[in-house]
């Protein structure tokens, strides 16, 4: 009932998913079809409830449920409810919503944990739209339908994953999400202070999902499918200045190396790790990569809407 | 027209209020009634216009709305009409407001009487939904309803009111709202420093409804019908030592001392005067109390809507 | 398709707009037809971006959507998207957003250009909500709206145009339209300091439009059609005592001085500067002018969607 991390989902789920998400985007191409959804959860209501900011995705969560005909109501300023004066825990606040009638509670939370803890006293379903450090499921999971959508298939291919692997939280679902398949290769390329953590590579070494480690992005450019770039946080690095002369920013140049049927995607912001000239190649799919956030949360919400 | 205040209600107003929130708790309760209902007031659109944050108030208000059909704009940033530099009277923001063909505008102000003052140049039904020390009548009639659902009435009553009666918006308006009614008796327990104002009693008194006072809960839990509860807020005590010795807490223990058809309310949010260990019993009606604050509110905004 | 400058519109264009803003205002008027509008657009969303709060703006836009059965996503904290941490260029921000499968993008930001901007990138319409000191094309035209709904007619009128020339964006915005039109005549009337710039002179004189400069009101009241009056700005002024001297606040007493068939204008919010004595005069039309904001955003935003 509840999406909350990356680790609820099988290959099962995951092909119900996203032959649900196809179909809504076939869907989206018809007027009178997406007309008919529009109406569809008519009398039904979505509650954002957002601790901290995330226009980005909470904008995507609430259109996917218009698109559904469903009605939004949504804070930004959920910290309010346990204000220092009128401190009240989550789990109250999610028994009150609990109240209100609505299907779904998107929550977006800055402390780790704070998805399960609001699903284990909520009968209305809790999606997990990112929690701290935790868990962002649904970007795992556009991440996923994107690859699955150029290439027909989520195992044997080869994936190169780039940027701060440490603390990313983006590759370290998607890696859980890869090991699910048979056949997959991981490039990890980063400097050595933000490799991938071990926890994640004996999961894939423990699912037979083979990897291997570079700061050299020349060496597994020419041989991928799949670039997955995340920002290098210069703030976490003791010689920031080891990273602009380790070619950590795609360019026309080191894209280059690229088979022409591969993708590059991007979890979003970008900073200056991707530079603006690759924007135009047919390759570069990380703006179509957000949209495709919209398209599986729509399809998740129709579920539990659905059900 | 604009709902400001429980002094402008009387029986009249409170039983058919009452019986039209029944009646939409029954439509919620059917599948294609619900969707017929969230088709009622397709064109027309209410605003919440609140000059503070208070989200779990405008997330029901707007819920409310939505089921109804009505379409919602929002902010919890009104003060921002009247900021420093392009200063504007709350007089002109409703003018202004007034030329959006709205249905209805939900106000909540720091400052008491806002509402007051929104409503005298308003052609549009203003619903006072909180104005600093004032009112907030729509919090009061969904702890009436509360009530009344439980016992089928609201006179002949044994209610026992806790906690901070000399600040407490809510107890105060309840008050207001039992002396209605016939046979109603009124039990106050806080410590002297934060008991009930002379006004109330003298209103209760005036009104042929009896009341005592004590600091000791186990005198009158045995023999209650209601319990109110409300935070004792420490802050505005010169030795908020005593309130902890004092039983201000409900706890499993002190509400053994209840009947087993009473029922306790709280306006919410609560902080530790009620133990969590309470809300398992069946007696503890707080969380669904919350929810007839959906039910109410639909039901006046249905009302003004209609109209 | 955007709509962003005053520069891009011509009489034509103006013609088309007020007849359909005109079409809308008679729909209104009738219930059944009402209600038809509001599923007119109903598989369709708007985003309303805003970079700052404009709270009185963003609620005309989104009570216009609503009404065209439009759903509507918003957040008046778009700066997050460009925060310190996750910096994104405001190109970025469009190229996630044309994702999102919206008809259009109210923006409303602080700098300068930034609509323009954004169209630079967008494949979505891009509504200019104001720009920092640019422009805010929907005011200027719900300004021309309301003199041509009076007078049947945007030329050969007399216009007196009072308070801060300089810097005032609206007033600035509408003698560019007014230029469009044969016959008019502008009075600016303020003090030298913040009289209207030569940009804007040198334009009225190319398109034959006349014009003087008065810091007497009482001089030009008397043979005027339009008083659009503004905020001086007293903050920008080194001797803000000249001002209360030079009767630049609009009192029972000078409008007495207006032909009975003239109107009385302002962007709003007004702070000191038209006394409220003078609302209840006939003339005013102010509230009514924010009112026909609504209607010309609706206009513009089914225009939009129906393209």
């Amino acid at each position: 009932m509840h999406v909350l991390s990356v680790d609820q989902f099988d290959t099962k789920y995951l092909d119900d998913l996203f032959s649900k998400t196809q179909e809504i985007e076939n869907t989206l191409l018809d007027k009178s079809k997406t007309e008919e959804l529009a109406k569809k959860h008519l009398a039904k209501q979505v509650c954002t409830l957002f601790y901290e900011p995330s226009t980005r995705t909470r904008l995507s969560f609430e259109t996917a449920a218009l698109k559904l005909g469903m009605g939004v109501v949504s804070t930004e300023n959920a910290a309010g409810f346990s204000s220092a004066a009128k401190g009240e825990t989550l789990e109250d606040t999610i028994n009150v919503l609990n109240n209100y009638r609505l299907s779904a509670i998107v929550i977006r939370h800055t402390d780790t944990g704070a998805a399960e803890k609001a699903a284990s006293v909520s009968k209305v379903p809790i999606i997990n739209a990112g929690d701290g450090a935790g868990e962002h499921p649904t970007q795992a999971l556009l991440d996923a339908y994107t690859i699955k959508k150029h290439f027909g298939r989520l195992d044997n291919l080869k994936i190169v994953m780039g940027g701060d692997l440490k603390y990313g939280r983006t590759v370290r679902s998607l890696c859980r999400l890869l090991a699910f398949y048979p056949g997959n290769h991981v490039s990890f390329v980063s400097i050595p202070e933000l490799q991938m953590g071990d926890d994640i590579k004996e999961l894939l070494t423990s699912s037979g999902t083979t990897f291997d480690e570079t700061d050299d992005v020349t060496k597994v450019f020419p041989d991928s499918n799949v670039v997955y770039w995340t920002r290098l946080q210069k703030e976490r690095l003791e010689n920031p200045g080891s990273i602009d002369k380790g070619g950590f920013t795609l360019t026309k140049d080191n894209i280059s190396l690229l088979p022409q049927d591969s993708i590059i995607l991007h979890p979003l912001p970008r900073v200056d790790e991707i530079s603006p000239e690759v924007d135009s190649d047919p390759r570069a799919k990380y703006f179509e990569q957000a949209g495709n956030g919209l398209l599986i949360r729509m399809a998740i919400l129709d579920i539990i809407a659905s059900a």
